[in-house]
């Protein structure tokens, strides 16, 4: 058996050393057209930044080492720029010379390129650059080492955007985040994202929302952004998304997906029965709703290229989507997701519920505890986990991943509340924010309190609904969302008789604990009342200028 | 509805404030023994090691504060004899007075109380201490600080043993600590707990293992152990396990069960159906396998805590068991485990696999990634999960509450595979080491390769087997197993002539990995061949003595 694997990188590699591991005899030929196979590119702004500090780190595996312990036909710098079908075989160009390659099973692992729009002047923009693989990302330190480079714009405050920018400032230079929707982090909902928009803030960054950049000036040294601003740039990346590498698939007359992936079935089958298509190329389904999506991801493509091995074997696999489980840091933070988004449960029509908390990430008596913002995203119905969201300095990984666990598993809001987890005061509490988001979603599903969100007080308040501010007069006095009279918690039973039997109330409190406990006392004595979700430290941290 | 609570702490106080949030009109009346209520007696050791520096952190609450806020009747220093099943009231002792009150329903959350096994002497010793609430933490934190302490024997190397060993050597003190079984850390396997010895070791604690302490003499400064030694000690803890405190449900003839423990259904209500009972006095089902057992721990107490109060507010919720996730910290290393141990599944008689890893952390070309061992325990037949250990410096509670968390879903090891975590370099690798540990497992389930374990090498090679190193002749050179002869993996393929076709082939590397190519490879070429789980590095850890 002859397998051809087009593309030397994550998935691929992850298929060909898999393919080989099952199978002494098969013919395996990998064609790279980059000059690296096996590079890790998530490393790649740590690399820039200089936290990694030697190259050769990123390097994984080598052609000749691949051959040695795997018996890979590994060719670099080797680009297929035909794939025929009917003769199954593909046309590749290897510095300049073309020749063929015939194949029994074809593997496409292409992966996808930097997003380039059409912005006028792009194409003769000068230290402009985008970051995919290491030569990329060695054109960026090369220009840094040989130029005087004071300022750097980056356009696009996705994951990358946010990991280059922490790196330039890092090493020293003035940075500025241009990002076309209002939030950086788009792929988590705005009032999270604005935590790590506040960190970037923090350390210097600037961060231009809801701008985009209409124009290269100057070559490149100015740019020109839709408000008109002008903005001088020593350094600028473009780093606004990926797109699926399908050029071959689409030649080829393969079946194409949304956004011009590869479409595949679920045993990663393209429309013709001898490829098949792994990575970033592809579309998935997604994991939470099963809608189609391209999710390029590390992990997703890895188990991929494992996967396809394993079918080409005969093995009984199928691929059953992706979660989208992604994390970056942020200087001292860090941010994650899993599951669905609120932003995508709407546009999709997915009834939800959502959830804010802001549990410490260990026994707060045990020193270096942190708060974090965590948001659960669940069916009103069934308690079913649709997603989950979590913004902090420790501990958002580990509760990331126990959810992104839960959801593989369709466990629901009270599996939360069950779920066991390693308990010592110097790694968790002995109730896990996990647990205590999942009793708080309990709650909700029981019907034990009705909730508000960040986004609406403020309307309701306006039309007439009284809002209760339940934490500490001293608290109150620092700070609290405009039209709020203060009761405390603690006063609350015996100041009752304060409070209009006609008008409906919400409550609100640091986080949305007391807010919870005042709720159930004023609903047990006849009152309607909301709490706020996520109290007054997630409407502020959203609002910083329209608190009182 | 008048609701009467023994035991204020964790189960107990859970129970009350759920109580009340779900029901302002309830009379909820705790009695406890001892002089605070909902203390944190988890972090006793790090208080007496003045990580914790405030003894007012410890105590989360107060009667009066509880009063406040939740109508809560706390008593304080109230400890109840005996309990009237028939009259529904109990007799409670207050500062030598006694008074009685009646209930609608009763919950006992007792407690565990230190075992005090019947040594010679042991009433007749002095400074010798346990260590359970926060009367017992001021003693021994007064007793250091009024005399002169070089050296402290801790008797029992359980999860308190351990972290009274770290924070008594932080003091300052020589600290050894001595422990029946022939291992450290008993709800540990032998050879991941060896690796918890060798770091206390090596932050200078004396360990002695497979030793019971005979007598306390010169009242309690010398102790005799069963092999005639005598240790000189200034103060002595004993952390020998608890026993569950069921004495008030004994005498008040409510059905028992393992090891005296309260018996209760699965609405946690005792065999009188006003009675219910919750946290380290009652029996549970272990989440895997279903066998009875008493798991003191503060997570399940909690869950109970709030689970019986739901149930007596009438809503539908059952205890389904209790997992035994716990974790410790040794200095720099933290040690976790969930599910059955390797021991317990052979005690019961469970058919199981089991597999060694030793993943980094994180990305290696990230700075500062640490290995940890891994080992999971799953179904031979189905690959569900049935348990979980690691140890490590990193990464340890977040690998084993993702495991946890699969173990509460009835997880297989191709869910492991499947499960998509928070990839960054700074988190995690594209392939987690749960990924990695389902794929090694799925290679077992699905016969890819033959292992062989640690403490099985050593009799077939002098059965006969051939045993192959294919690590590099440098790695060989230093240190392997007896016997082993060295064929790096990859010169393997050209040296296959040199392995005989009629002996059974055992292969080992560091860790596994390379152990497994080298396997996949010779079973390919007709070898009847197992790799040794763990590798060398798993092997020589725990019999650094002989190899080579």
């Amino acid at each position: 058996m002859k397998y051809v694997i087009i593309g030397g990188v994550a998935g691929g590699m992850s298929a060909a050393t898999r393919l080989r591991r099952l199978n002494e005899e098969a013919e395996i030929i990998v064609l790279e057209r980059g000059p690296y196979v096996s590079f890790a590119n998530c490393g790649l702004p740590y690399f820039i930044g200089g936290v990694i500090k030697e190259r050769s780190k990123l390097l994984v595996q080598t052609a000749e080492k691949l051959y040695q312990r795997f018996r890979l036909d590994v060719r670099t710098k080797s680009e297929v720029t035909r794939i025929d079908r009917e003769q199954k075989k593909v046309l590749i160009d290897h510095n300049g010379k073309s020749y063929e390659e015939t194949y029994d099973v074809l593997i496409l692992s292409t992966g996808a390129r930097p997003m380039r729009p059409p912005i006028e002047g792009i194409d003769q923009a000068d230290h402009l650059f985008t970051l995919r693989d290491v030569p990329d990302a060695e054109h960026i330190v090369q220009y840094l080492q040989q130029h005087k480079v004071d300022h750097a714009v980056i356009i696009g405050a996705g994951f990358i955007g946010i990991e280059m920018a922490e790196n330039l400032a890092e090493h020293g230079l003035k940075v500025t985040i241009v990002e076309r929707e209002h939030q950086v982090l788009p792929p988590l909902d705005p009032e999270m994202a604005i935590v790590v928009e506040a960190e970037l803030k923090k350390h210097g960054i600037e961060v231009l929302k809801g701008k985009t950049v209409t124009g290269f000036d100057e070559n490149g040294a100015i740019l020109v952004l839709d408000d008109g601003m002008r903005k001088k740039t020593d350094l600028t990346l473009l780093s606004v998304g990926v797109v699926p590498e399908s050029s071959l698939a689409e030649q080829a007359g393969l079946a194409l997906g949304i956004r011009r992936s590869i479409s595949v079935n679920d045993h990663l089958q393209t429309s013709d029965s001898n490829i098949y298509a792994i990575g970033d190329a592809i579309e998935v389904a997604q994991t939470v709703g099963g809608r189609p999506a391209v999710i390029p991801l590390a992990s997703p493509a890895n188990r991929q290229g494992r996967m396809v091995a394993d079918i080409l074997s005969g093995m009984k696999r199928s691929y059953k989507g992706t979660l989208g489980t992604s994390i970056v840091k942020a200087f001292d933070l860090s941010a994650a997701v899993t599951g669905l988004s609120e932003k995508l449960l709407q546009r999709f029509n997915i009834p939800y519920e959502a959830l804010h908390t802001s549990p410490p990430d260990h026994a707060s008596y045990y020193p270096g505890s942190a708060q974090m913002t965590l948001k659960l995203l669940f069916d009103p119905e069934s308690g079913k986990v649709l997603g989950a969201q979590a913004v902090g300095k420790k501990g958002v990984d580990k509760t990331i991943d126990v959810l992104a666990t839960a959801i593989h598993g369709q466990m629901t809001v009270n599996d939360l509340t069950e779920l066991e987890l390693a308990y010592a005061p110097p790694f968790n509490s002995a109730k896990a924010p996990v647990n205590l988001i999942g009793y708080a979603s309990e709650n909700l599903l029981d019907g034990n309190v009705q909730n508000v969100q960040w986004n609406e007080v403020d309307q309701l308040v306006q039309q007439g609904e009284m809002l209760i501010d339940v934490r500490t007069e001293q608290e109150y006095g620092n700070g609290t969302i405009q039209g709020a009279v203060n009761i405390p918690l603690d006063d609350l039973r015996e100041r009752l008789s304060e409070i209009p039997k006609n008008r409906d109330l919400i409550v609100t409190c640091q986080v949305g604990l007391r807010g919870y406990l005042a709720a159930r006392i004023l609903a047990q004595n006849g009152y309607s009342v909301k709490n706020l979700d996520g109290g007054y430290k997630l409407y502020s941290s959203v609002f910083p200028e329209i608190v009182k």
